[in-house]
């Protein structure tokens, strides 16, 4: 397909970003071409979008960035098969190589050589987006598109909380940013007998309420391991999801988890961590988990069935809609952190 | 039974124990005494011995240390129903409540609060020990006394080195102290396909290799990490058992461990330690597990498999045989580093 | 205590069962003595009422039988230190030896000894019963005694439904009395998106829609592995719970199960039953799991949350409550199949 | 590739099969051609050669049949990226769709659209073989053809044996034809602490004690399951692994588990199956798995890490060297059960 297409560019190694018009992108043999119905900001975005250390080391303007999305194909590729013109798609973000020895044992979302749409490759601020068919995931109709372009996020807090026993169990999700929420939703669906949500934020909590977390710790004015103690019995948690990627809060999760628990760590904390390996790891006998990305695609498939029978309502985390054009007003609201999930409707 | 015994007594709030002679200790309703044949010299006797902060923290002279042995039954409370004079067995040394979370649900191991026979109670340095028979471990006959003693720590190692896949996977195995050296045998038995054993000490790293090790690394001598990779077509091991409780060493483990690798640490760092979580755990997705004591009695029963199949030969780790009285001797050789298992007999 | 008690005797090798004044039990030194406040009648009860070959088999009359209650313990043997007077109890039904492979390994629920309360010792069905502490389940106050009365049987549909991965998944439960229609419940609170449930009788499958079924199959009036496959995109069922017994609804448990899925048997089928061994389990990949009594006591633990925190909720499923003495009443209910859980109250 | 090449092909719709001369195959774009430098003769090949019902029901003459190999690479297709002429290859046999469930969540090895090379597509028993490059396992040069050929029946056995725990485990594998004793060669290199093979073929049992087994039952001549038991101290085994296909068989390996074990059945009973659900299953806690193929690719890394490290030594198991133009001794041979696997070498 030819033409011009609206685009937001990271145009140069700074802070901020330029609403362009480009050329619509053409498909390779492997790829179709999606028109981006709506589109959200992640923090990653916001990385880029700021300018900081990570960015400097990785991302090379200029190229259009964003990487969650959802959209209508209008092109495919010669050698594309199971896709068509019509299908109403999200993508999976993490673009792999197959061979290596994680994926050749079905774990690609660890692939040794993973690029990231929107980080190493052209993304989906835009109009239109050219992506490989095989990282396309197809949504039902009738699915909202902000809410399909939100599964990716969504398979994130899905593939911390579910990467465990939950039924039953108590569950702590410490940082409640739009994946902290969802994980909130999830644990609540999941059976956890009782989810604590943890934040500095009186806003984000109010949210994790709406998610449905039984108890939430204002962190900035109650002690956190303290109030975890008191609600389980002074047993501690059995779960413990770490999104803050702060040192203390991590710390404290260490300290709030029951002996033989769980600590999911979905956050990635800007530097080396310092932890009581000896009383809080080993004596305890806890299992600490990294989590990055999602299972491809056991996680997209337990996102697409938690959304579709309404288990989990990620309405309250979609806080705001915005134009395309209107893109620095959402980075401004997440700059803040006054927003759930910042949707862009090109 | 009534009478004196020879016992080692930890006898002030400082470095050094002594020989003296006690009183044979009364079985209660609950409990048996044994006649100790051979009771060996842990790392945790050694801190006790030196007496460091951890002792001067937890244990309460005077008293009988020591807590792995073998000897036989010779007399038994009123309520010991499966035991009787003449069995031959050595002992768990956690004693746990029974009545936490941890315990209701078969994870003894993590108890919220154990004790440890040795630490918190008498020991078994002496011609006698009572002890409750619901610890005990029937030996089969014919396993000699000085094996049947080491079994305690055995199980650490396969604790540690089971807890999780093996066969076929790389494994690397950090601090060639006794129960590293143990742990070297135990994956070779469960059929790993590379054992890398490392340490600084050269003499171990010789004892490494009688136990099975493809290849035995001097961390001084050669860069850990750089030849971890190059022994696993630079993907990195599988499998890292941490047994060295040293920052640096353990670092160099999370480095050398592939994406979606296994890090079991049963080393306990004197302090705490500083992790790259966002490279090291998170990206990779690497679990991490404290490992602590011996699943009760599920690692017991694999530890006197493997020793009664002779698939684990762990003689080239007993490397001293000593009276009890020269207990000074044996703690000697602990502190030089400059031996495999020390055993003592009454 | 002393004095006597009103108890329902299965009083001969034959049909039917007499209220009888007998004795209060004496309590030996690791027993408590519980006055009965609820029980209920197991399809276990059934049989003995009725008298089938099983029974003929295994049963011991005259004796007191039944074994699902809640109650006050109102006396203690001298070794009991973990309960006291005034605590409010049920019971695991399975007394375990201890000692064989299995209970010395964790797993308890499937000790090779398995004696049960009230088929081989005394039971419950009367005004006090006479019990080992061991066995006891702390009840916390405010739960209802008719409802802390069927945690046991709860158990049975916990142990199954969560003995495997449940969230997001398609569950089907085959066979709706009390234990089936309690699986559908906690298959709901686990997660499941989807909950279909089988049976032959319309008034079951009316109390399964009540504890959440996402859909009702009346195997007679359709066919149910068609049902299944249309509702689950042709691709079949995720988990099957087998509660049935019954060898045609098993088969058809087998087909509607999709390739690499679960199916779990607790019920017992009266005779061989003829599997497709090939077709059914080994091409598909499936997963076939054995399921007998409760976790000790994880599952117990499973059980209690889930009630106290209102997840499942089981009230729509006890239908009755009788007097002890209207025992005849309640099993003919049961036998007539015109009722969920049967209460009776001393 | 142009020209002609040697052949065997099933002909027609009966027993038998002939050599001829047939068109080299065309690759196609995503496809490359093999020179075949070894190929050996499985249970399938027989069962086509042989003609039954199973057959009758699903294969296509006329065409080239066989899938286990090992060659080298001499043309690739213009798609191929990650192979190049000279490539020393063998394949994995299940072609799956990549879209199913089964394939979405990584469990290839049970897509619900699985083609199999060699039964539903033209197979290697020829000169040369053209085939889709994602199905290719790349051999390390050194490893002998003879070896490389019987990694996909090896595979079998492993994804078996390996299926669940087996270090200081007892395991039972009934059935002792190739893949029958790789798997006892296997579950030794697990570290299994017995390994008990079972056969009426004496000469199989012969193979079976130069694999490793640690006992060997003829069960025409001893009770297998009181051997069993005499060899388990009563409790029976750990895992047993079915890969006889006789009802008999299968109902004593259900008969010699013990309570909590393992049942992976990898054989193809011709009929349904009457099994005691309820004694053997249920009551038992026993978890039966279905197996079916190689997980892909983590089945392939396991046999390949296993032949390299020496661990499993295969060659007791390759009796007979024959060249192609004499398969009809090969199946001779096969259909007498006087032989391990048969190798043809074009």
């Amino acid at each position: 397909m030819d033409g011009k297409m609206k685009a937001i560019i990271k145009h140069h190694r700074g802070p901020g970003a330029k609403l362009e018009e480009v050329d619509i992108p053409q498909v390779k043999d492997d790829e179709v071409l999606i028109r981006v119905k709506a589109t959200s900001i992640c923090g990653t975005d916001v990385h880029i979008y700021n300018w900081d250390e990570w960015s400097e080391s990785r991302v090379q303007p200029p190229y259009v960035f964003g990487h969650e999305f959802s959209g209508e194909i209008v092109d495919t590729g010669t050698n594309v098969e199971h896709f068509q013109k019509g299908d109403y798609v999200s993508a999976e973000t993490h673009l792999v190589c197959g061979h290596c020895p994680q994926c050749l044992t079905g774990k690609y979302h660890i692939c040794a050589h993973t690029k990231i749409i929107g980080v190493d490759t052209q993304g989906c601020f835009a109009e239109y987006v050219a992506l490989p068919a095989e990282n396309l995931w197809k949504n039902p109709e009738g699915l909202p598109s902000d809410i399909a372009s939100i599964q990716e996020p969504m398979g994130n807090a899905v593939h911390t909380v579910l990467n465990g026993e939950v039924t039953g169990k108590t569950v702590a999700v410490i940082g409640c940013g739009p994946i902290g929420l969802m994980a909130v939703g999830v644990a609540v669906a999941a059976g956890a007998s009782q989810v604590l949500a943890f934040d500095l934020n009186a806003y984000r909590l109010g949210l994790a309420e709406k998610m449905g977390a039984t108890a939430v710790i204002q962190s900035s004015e109650e002690d956190p391991v303290e109030k975890a103690l008191a609600l389980t019995n002074h047993h501690g948690v059995d779960v413990v999801c770490e999104m803050s990627g702060h040192p203390v809060a991590m710390d404290q999760g260490f300290k709030m988890v029951t002996n033989g628990g769980r600590v999911s760590i979905l956050s990635l904390p800007t530097k080396r961590v310092s932890l009581d390996v000896t009383n809080d790891i080993v004596f305890k006998g806890v299992e600490v988990q990294g989590i990055t990305g999602r299972k491809m695609y056991e996680t997209w498939q337990q996102v697409s069935r938690l959304l579709q029978s309404g288990q989990v309502n990620v309405k309250p985390i979609i806080t705001h809609h915005l134009k395309l054009e209107e893109f620095e007003k959402g980075f401004e609201l997440m700059n803040e952190g006054l927003c759930g999930k910042v949707i862009l409707h090109p």
